[in-house]
């Protein structure tokens, strides 16, 4: 699989090394997973990617396990498996317990199910929502 | 707009009369959103939706109001209009801050983001990520 | 609305005026809808379309009524308003009651589900599934 | 692959065993697919799942094959791998035959391919399909 | 509609005005359309957006006009109307014609066709097109 | 994987064959990749989306090499693996540079986002942009 081969350490740019260094000191890893491998090919993507996602998802006026659980439910909704891999990895590094997971899916479920509902029904959006 | 009418409280089925009032009892207010009165053509898939909602919207392992943004994450991603609208305004209803909901929004765009960036590389899920 | 006006039969070329007739023959009716008026600025993209269609909804395997229920689960699924109005009204038409928009709607709703589910568990195809 | 491992009936709970011993009775066979398997680490949510599923999909004003169709077709275009395949053996369990399934291809193409049209073009819904 | 109110030049901050002042001098025009207007509740998330989204459609390897016929297509997959409307504006400007128009259109329904078929039938990857 | 087998040049019907040689007469290859051999169960739909493909892919008012990069844009907003695997192949093999690849990735990702993010504030659209 892969539109792109994954590169290793020794085979990205210098800008890319970079970048994977980065992720190493603010994760206190080593591990590199595929994705940033994958986005090498494109050091100024991958930069730009790296450098916003670590604002995001930083502690602001949502925790970072809050974050990591919506960064689930909208992989999910996208059908991107490898981000619902990779984020249901670090929500449960974050301290999602079997509960959490447990309500987080029902929730998406639950979503999923009305979304659907109110579109085949195309239902007017009442005043009381517009801001 | 619609594929079925609005149902008023004097058209609705006795079935359906029965959900709203459970409704309103649980929300401690007269209104009845567009959603349910479209709904009210189907008393059982209404009753259905209705009591599933109320279970998996309580709370539990996580809190009412995070359930609320996961649920506006979701709707967004399936670009559900009316969903998005009602369960912002939920959210706000349960405490969601402006700056909650910047960063509900940025986690929104930045997941989404990155699910393309994937899908479009196809990178194959590591296996530090496989349960 | 619209990123192109809509063409009135006065406005259109010969070619799309040809589309037009067929679809008022074919439909029995004077009426044609406000896609083909838009899609009208392209008549080669209006004809193929139009063509292909005729094909595909006419009785088969399938009766007309089953196909058009089906076009209206993809079109929920894909979120398209105007699409789910149109084929909505198209299955209303062609014999579809208030309780079988009921249960379309209840397997929408429950696909949209367990599909959401199984994407947020990742779980794997079971061989016995497999062609 | 998978964010939750799959669980044999010997490490689900007593709950999530009788919901399997439903499936089983209700289907007549001792095989109980994997996504049922890694909905039981949550119980609660495995039940409501399953016994929701069994009322929507029962014989009512639609017939269950048809059913089963219009639940591979939200699944096809949510692009749930696990829920095309699971359901469209299931439609062919139920009678569907190759001339059917090639028939539901070609409807779900065509209704994804008019739905990108309708979305690019932004066409406003016609007056005479608003409810 | 909106999920938050549009905020005029008078009401938003001074760090949103200086990002509505660098939109302006970009595009030589005074003309701030209503993303940025329902973004700058969140000056942080706005200037990210801006920012990022004046590199990404700069002319680079591919020319402005191809990048926004890209941004077309991915805001009619994803059922964006407000996206579909603003970029297909856009595509028009720097020289879209009708014709291209229309066949910007007819990929976009030739490729929804297709995706839908393949997801239909589950076909796996060929090993010629792995990297 | 697979909802159908995937079927040989010996077992195709005539008509399927035909459509396989005129595949191979137009690329130039005795290639013929796993999406026709899977489609090939149903010839009639083999037949009609090959030759629509054929004429919408075709050199006109825009480049076969911008219509691939489009194609591979929608194929990943929908999440198509197969899709995103044969386009982005069809796309290098068209000439799209490493460069290019990168930026129409850029674009992908940036307008992922940015429909959220409109999805989400739920955007009025400008009545600058209506045709």
């Amino acid at each position: 699989m892969g539109t792109v081969p994954l590169l290793t350490d020794e085979e990205v740019s210098a800008e890319a090394l970079a970048v994977f260094e980065d992720i190493r000191a603010t994760r206190g890893t080593d591990f590199i997973n595929n994705f940033w491998r994958s986005l090498a090919h494109n050091p100024a993507l991958l930069k730009a990617t790296w450098e916003r996602l670590k604002i995001v998802m930083a502690p602001g006026a949502l925790d970072p396990l809050v974050k990591e659980m919506i960064y689930v439910a909208i992989s999910t909704a996208n059908g991107c498996s490898y981000c619902v891999h990779s984020h249901t990895a670090a929500a449960k590094a974050k301290g999602m317990t079997p509960d959490m997971h447990g309500e987080l899916l029902a929730v998406i479920g639950m979503a999923a199910q009305t979304n659907a509902l109110v579109t085949g029904l195309q239902t007017q959006v009442d005043d009381a929502f517009k801001a």
